[in-house]
């Protein structure tokens, strides 16, 4: 499989989808509700994730996809070649700020991460990697996570896992804020990875994602050095919704063994 | 007074001390350490400032000026012509993003605010206010704040607060983080002002700010519906640190009076 051309497939693709959404602001958008007030989703994310499909399929109909919106097939393996895409990661941010979101994608061969990408889309700005190659911020090389101490960290986290929740001891949590530096939370899953790639961010942890969230994020991880898992320290399970960390290597353990408790 | 040609001095002066602090990213930065790991602040801070300084005294020798750094003369009153200066909110992500730090400066005469400036250095994004002539986000007008109910509200909070500690009972936090639709937080406080004088988030609250952290930006609240105050409802004091809200005016009273408990 020739993955440099799939890579350009790929930016060439997403720089695109980038565009017609910027384009797309001038339009009002169409806001419907998917699960609740948390959980809002536009046409423009569905109709980007069907821009990817076809794509997609036009590149090559062998190809599965794992998409947010599920405009797609089901998928229920890994094997062969798998794009995992969420079009519009943050939402939230999408319809309010108008900035902080992010297309993210990974490609996957038998579940192994070839290729994967974060595109801040209003920045126009590319987190990338290619699986054993590298990874890149635009056209620099992102530099391997320098080793840290935990109270040099800056974490992402959202402030309502520090409040009682069902998931995880917020005791420890409240450990964990007031042991590092800051903490900073953005509504935007992909984004905050980003900035974890790119020693922007420490860590940044989440009780439930989904595999589109992460899944672009976790191959650019591998080629920096961070560690990307749940939070029991195994694989992420890209089939379906788990808990998740990625952190500079010299704290990941930590935070899972000092600050995390599972309820 | 001429505020029209004031306001002209301001952006000139901080266009150009954006574009010092940005060239400046070329060279190393020599950090040291303020008061703790938590305030750092770097070389170009103090020269951003002093540079300020310079340019205020030579508009006009008369006008006062309380800067973050210090490196003016020590101001006890608001008599008179008063600029308040920020040279870098943000310091942290300052040296550790390279993004989301802000020149933030308000113009006081009397006490009275005048001309408040919020500049996102690395986007070249200025939020801007004239007292009585309204409020802009580059060349756009900023509109005033639509009324909103608090489960529609995304609030700008950073997790320290959401745990025990010594300002607020933190259990009303609590309850504030799990009744609003969502929370950020973003490590400066006059880029959590500038989102929410345009309706990027509905409120913002700390603990515990200075006059720098928020001179510039309550004159564009001002401009847009947005209310500002101490967490008493009161006045924000200008020459001391204080408690912070700035809030959708909506929200503001409903905030102060459900979730805020001073210790």
């Amino acid at each position: 499989m020739d993955f440099k051309q799939i890579d350009k497939f790929a930016k060439e693709m997403i720089f695109e989808a980038g565009k017609r959404i910027r384009d797309a602001f001038s339009y009002d958008l169409v806001i419907e509700t998917k699960s609740g007030a948390n959980d809002l989703v536009t046409n423009i994310d569905r109709q980007t994730e069907v821009f990817f499909i076809e794509k997609i399929k036009a590149f090559d109909p062998t190809h599965k996809i794992i998409g947010e919106e599920g405009m797609g097939e089901n998928v229920n393996s890994l094997d062969g070649p798998v794009w995992i895409i969420d079009p519009i990661d943050g939402t939230m941010n999408f319809v309010k700020q108008h900035r902080h979101f992010m297309i993210t994608i990974g490609f996957f061969v038998d579940g192994i991460g070839k290729l994967g990408y974060i595109f801040d889309v209003m920045r126009e700005d590319l987190f990338y990697a290619i699986e054993g190659e590298g990874a890149w911020y635009n056209d620099s090389r992102l530099r391997k996570l320098q080793p840290l101490n935990i109270e040099e960290a800056v974490i992402g986290i959202n402030a309502s896992w520090v409040t009682p929740n069902k998931k995880i001891n917020h005791e420890k949590i409240i450990d964990l804020v007031n042991t590092v530096r800051g903490t900073r939370s953005y509504g935007s899953a992909a984004m905050e990875i980003a900035f974890v790639v790119s020693g922007k961010l420490d860590a940044y942890i989440s009780m439930r994602l989904a595999p589109w969230d992460i899944g672009g994020g976790t191959v650019i991880a591998k080629e920096v050095g961070a560690i990307a898992t749940n939070l029991k320290g195994e694989h992420f399970d890209f089939l379906s919704q788990d808990t998740f960390i990625i952190a500079n290597p010299s704290i990941h353990q930590l935070i899972l063994d000092n600050y995390i408790e599972e309820i």
